[in-house]
């Protein structure tokens, strides 16, 4: 570079309107499917922490969901016995925290910020890691303090119920609640590492374990028809636990969505689209208008139902289509209805708080059959309310033919 | 993808150690230097928010620094002219949000967290943009609420300091103070876009004025011997305020910090080096032990100061070359020394801090030569205890036979 008289100003080389400089990040995601993860003979956690490569035991701030404490309560001392086995890999540091399950960890700030507090106390570095086990709310909030302590130290997740293994505990968000608002505060933030450890998924409480699965529906029904069929198929095995169809739908579920996230191009929504969350403008509004009594899986639940009840309305989805789903939700023992339907009013402002969480303009996806998805950017509230009536009053059909 | 019988659980693709895939993430980065950026006639800003592609005008939330208010009280109102006379592209929302300037907004969270509210209240989105005026602290603290609100809304920067313009407001970085470390909080954002325009630089007392060129200093002496040759040769000129002259360095310096963010391949510092971190482990710690009395600019410049007369008092630097650079210091009016050097046992801290906030192994930056940068993984605390001496004492040099 030359700069000549150092009198003559250097003139930039960047004009308005042009791009002055491309930043490119280029991130490794592993999702890793496993079992009895902390049988300390499983390589899986060991390798994970392994691969950065590091000459010392890398330092580990452990975080447990206190819903799976309580149904596990010898988890510390087996993720103590696994590190003690690979001591030459990491070192747990201070005691295992201990984050309230569900929701509350995510509404009360101060959730986040002890682990912010303790990843500052016992030195957790760039380099050192947080692993993390519990459900989608929990990764969220230890998630959001991992992400901007020393702007991002490195996250294992241990996603521990249905819904985090096939959806949210995949993905590169994090979050928190604010202003009565889902996530409103949060980063994009892709995680070291997630393993997916189906033994975790025998704690969970019925409602609980069908709650994930209308994720995986949603994902198959935007980019799988096959999987779709394979859920419909299983539905009601899925629902009396069966543990080996479960983990294969949650498998196909989780890579849906990893192979979305890296490939659709955008994996931090700095465009418009995100066609995975179909369904969610409702849900996310329903679990506010409930104060989180609805799980988010069930919500999401009712958000589809409520879509594809709209597209059939529309005409834009077969019945045959949109009664086979609303069917396999019924039989995944999933709820379709919730009498905070009722209020409509406010349940259309979710709407609205989709499209400003979002940005740009109304976007929200519907499908033309199973597997084929489009994006509409403006929704009938005549016929939305409509939709929304037939669900709430348990009509289980009406004939295209009877929309005006 | 086939399921085949969907009893059979589908085995994952991704075995432990491999990488299940890799998330890329490319961002437009827009740097622009100009004049008189709110004069209506001025295309840039308009140009930055119209490169959205917007039909709309964008929501605009305006952000000022309280110092530069000061300087400047008919700021908001040449901004709203602005904004009027560019009403199809731009509409400001909300009256103008004043953020307390220097290490006060980032030192108290409520500053960054009323940021965050008025992003809610004045229903900022992600396609909205905050706008920015001010200096590197104002600029990190609104950054990172934009970073965390709805995770990302567009930021356009104007840094108004000769510090923000050639380093930290170019950058990728925000953040906020936590347990008395500086940006023990934040996020690696990048801006949608940085307009650098001098005729904000008038507005800065001597000392704010003087304080951003050691940046400039470092990232020459890192990167181009011959910017520092012109920064030598034009370092009284600079001291007396001579914007031609400051303008063409602060261009040249801003510009070499954005060329190593987006070519040195690791702009969010997922591995281990930073280079442009020369001379910052002790400017860190003097501003934290000084109470922030201490300018970020001015620690800088006594950290090179101290790292380039340890690299001398090792043989691995020539003395002719420590020399010219400290007393390219001195003509620049800044300082090489302040009395919290004496307290070296606190000082050193520093070097442990520096390391734990960039993790793995500890790596300080130094020179060979000017333009010759090396990084060294470990200090020998004696040497560097006279380096600290020889300036704390104002010994301006000890030829390198003395030595032992």
């Amino acid at each position: 570079m030359h700069h000549g008289d150092s009198t003559e100003p250097v003139r930039s080389k960047f004009a308005p309107g042009e791009y002055a400089a491309r930043v490119d990040v280029d991130v490794p995601h592993r999702l890793i499917t496993t079992q009895d993860a902390l049988d300390p003979t499983n390589p899986v956690l060991r390798q994970v922490i392994d691969d950065a490569g590091r000459d010392d035991p890398a330092r580990c701030l452990i975080c447990i969901d206190s819903g799976l404490l309580d149904a596990q309560p010898d988890l510390p001392d087996r993720i103590a016995a696994y590190a003690n086995h690979h001591a030459d890999v990491m070192l747990p540091v201070g005691s295992t925290m201990v984050v309230p399950g569900g929701e509350t960890c995510k509404q009360d700030p101060d959730a986040y910020q002890r682990i912010v507090r303790a990843i500052h106390d016992h030195a957790i570095c760039r380099h050192s890691f947080v692993i993390v086990l519990g459900g989608g709310a929990v990764l969220d909030a230890v998630g959001f303090a991992a992400a901007i302590s020393h702007r991002g130290v490195r996250l294992v997740r241990f996603p521990t119920t249905t819904l985090a293994q096939d959806d949210s505990g995949v993905g590169v968000k994090n979050g928190i609640n604010a202003f009565g608002k889902k996530n409103f505060i949060g980063s994009f933030t892709v995680p070291w590492a997630v393993i997916n450890d189906s033994s975790f998924l025998g704690t969970l409480d019925d409602r609980d374990w069908r709650a994930g699965f209308s994720e995986a529906v949603k994902v198959a029904l935007l980019k799988d028809a096959e999987l779709f069929e394979a859920i419909e198929g299983s539905a009601t095995r899925i629902r009396r636990r069966d543990v080996m169809t479960a983990s294969a739908i949650i498998a196909a579920s989780a890579e849906l969505h990893l192979e979305h996230i890296v490939t659709f191009g955008d994996p931090f929504e700095l465009t418009e689209a995100r066609p995975l969350d179909f369904g969610h403008w409702a849900a996310h509004k329903l679990e506010q208008m409930t104060d989180f009594t609805l799980r988010h899986g069930e919500a999401v639940s009712i958000g589809l139902a409520i879509d594809v009840t709209y597209a059939a309305l529309l005409d834009m989805l077969p019945w045959t289509d949109r009664d086979r789903i609303v069917t396999t939700l019924e039989n995944l023992g999933l709820p379709i209805r919730h009498h905070a339907m009722h209020d409509q009013q406010t349940l259309f402002e979710g709407l609205k708080e989709f499209r400003e969480h979002l940005g740009g303009q109304l976007t929200i996806p519907l499908l033309t059959g199973i597997g084929k998805p489009i994006d509409v950017h403006s929704i009938d509230l005549h016929v939305m309310q409509r939709a929304i009536d037939m669900l709430a009053d348990g009509e289980s059909r009406v004939p295209s033919t009877t929309v005006e």
